[in-house]
């Protein structure tokens, strides 16, 4: 039980938190772009519990692409690779918190810890019919044409495509909230996590990738989380985005963003599956979602900026 | 504080728990070989509070010869990739362990956490003077001489070589106790952790490799376990090993391990470190250490295989 009634965040950092577009995703890149959430998490954890998620896209990309390189060196499946991701960033927020916490002068009362996390996910999920997610490098259409898995054309090129099957639960989910609980920051979820099938009474590891934000959005549930924050590239959520009238939502109930999302306002690519965590948040009775960019985060949670979704909208 | 009487063991798994003499280290393979160990920990964890540790020379290997291979990608200095091995190899433990417990039918009451650890070494540790520890593949000659790291040949060839810093401290060790205490089985320390050395205040990464086996004897002192288990490829340390006159040792006194040590008895690339940190552990009020093999463990823990080292030596 927690000792103390700190409201608890969960914080679902964007693929931008480690690489920005335009970046090669150097590690010196990585780790300062890391400090702009870090420095801020560092400030909110003296009021809040925190769950921090995160993508994992460039990284296992990254590793992907190593693999296709090298043929003197026997290939992993795709679930490893997510486990190497979620050592290799769990360690690079751990690292970069350390430092931000350590500038507050509350690093010896503060301490968190990388969960190496499954997600189970349904064997007769539609989405193992028809794998949508582009992961890892591009290929040249010959060798896609040839490759022993599902490809597709994109508009960068043709890609591998791996499944994306809706997250039904957090394998970790009691473990990351009794850690929660004693005060830990719980780093988790990695790359949407590591996605497992119940097999009989055991698990076992799935070629597919789980959307990050709604494991987030799940996890948030079940281990009862009192805002769920998507931090990402952008502001928050905009009517026609990317059009002379866009404009930026700022408090808005649940009901009303459903009707937006039924109505197109949100791509399925980038900011869709965001507000669809959101909502799926809000509607299970969580108290409030907030979509805004890395750096207005404290901004987002003091009411401040962002996009606001609670069941009713406040004044 | 520990709910229950049950003493602490800290096993350190050697890396044939994963990749066996001979074998090209498939997926399958690891997984296979990790059930050895990881059926004894299951059966273990009934009576026994549960440490893991383990390395990851291959699996870091690995990583070092994809980079190598790919010029796509940028390279990511070792201590990135000793936090990748972690999160993998922690998740093949995790998911092996997981089997082993339910077959027992008391998965539900043991969980399991693997924790990514950095390891504090000392800036001046005389060993960036010299480094000697040979990691990742065998380089052709011309190309080991042009690279822009030492390098050193091995029997099998030119390999890049990095320093082995003694570790001073577990940076973890207080979260390790915790959950150890709370009755996790805890996975930590993987390939000797990620070694950092302090920076004024921070932590910074180092191009090192800390030795497995003595950091797991520091974490064993660090965190006050009651055994601690060396598990390798042989039977555990011998006398003129190698030869027709070998003999296994059963219980000694880490008075005699030492003397036996300093006469050579014990190769410096293998069974040296591994009794070095026995001895250590025991010389620093550690009850006992073994070294045994990993199909022996449990046989071990009850006094009936390996080599036994204690402060003074049992009828």
């Amino acid at each position: 039980m927690p000792t103390d009634a700190k409201p608890t965040l969960l914080i679902a950092l964007g693929g931008n938190a480690l690489i920005r577009k335009g970046q090669a995703g150097t590690i010196e890149e990585q780790f300062a772009n890391l400090a702009v959430p870090a420095g801020q998490i560092a400030r909110l954890s003296r009021t809040h519990r925190i769950i921090i998620t995160h993508g994992n896209g460039p990284q296992v990309g990254n590793l992907l692409l190593q693999q296709e390189c090298c043929d003197a060196v026997p290939r992993l499946p795709l679930e490893i690779l997510v486990a190497q991701t979620q050592g290799q960033i769990g360690y690079m927020i751990e690292s970069t918190l350390d430092s931000a916490l350590m500038d507050l002068g509350i690093h010896f009362k503060q301490h968190f810890i990388t969960v190496i996390t499954y997600v189970v996910v349904a064997e007769d999920d539609p989405a193992f019919q028809r794998p949508t997610k582009p992961i890892g490098p591009v290929l040249p259409e010959a060798q896609a044409r040839q490759a022993p898995y599902p490809t597709m054309a994109t508009p960068k090129g043709f890609r591998r495509v791996v499944a994306s099957p809706r997250p039904v639960s957090v394998v970790e989910k009691r473990e990351i909230r009794t850690l929660v609980d004693m005060g830990f920051i719980v780093i988790c979820c990695g790359g949407g996590g590591i996605p497992v099938k119940r097999e009989g009474r055991r698990f076992q590891g799935v070629d597919a990738v789980i959307d990050k934000d709604l494991v987030s959005a799940k996890l948030a549930l079940e281990v009862g989380v009192d805002q769920l924050v998507i931090a990402t590239d952008v502001e928050g959520a905009c009517l026609h985005y990317g059009t002379p009238d866009q404009r930026l939502l700022g408090d808005l109930s649940a009901l009303e963003a459903e009707r937006l999302l039924a109505e197109g306002h949100f791509p399925a690519g980038s900011m869709g599956p965001k507000m669809e965590a959101a909502i799926h948040f809000v509607q299970k009775g969580g108290p409030r979602a907030l979509i805004t960019s890395l750096e207005q985060i404290e901004a987002a949670v003091a009411g401040r900026a962002g996009t606001r979704i609670a069941r009713e909208t406040g004044p």
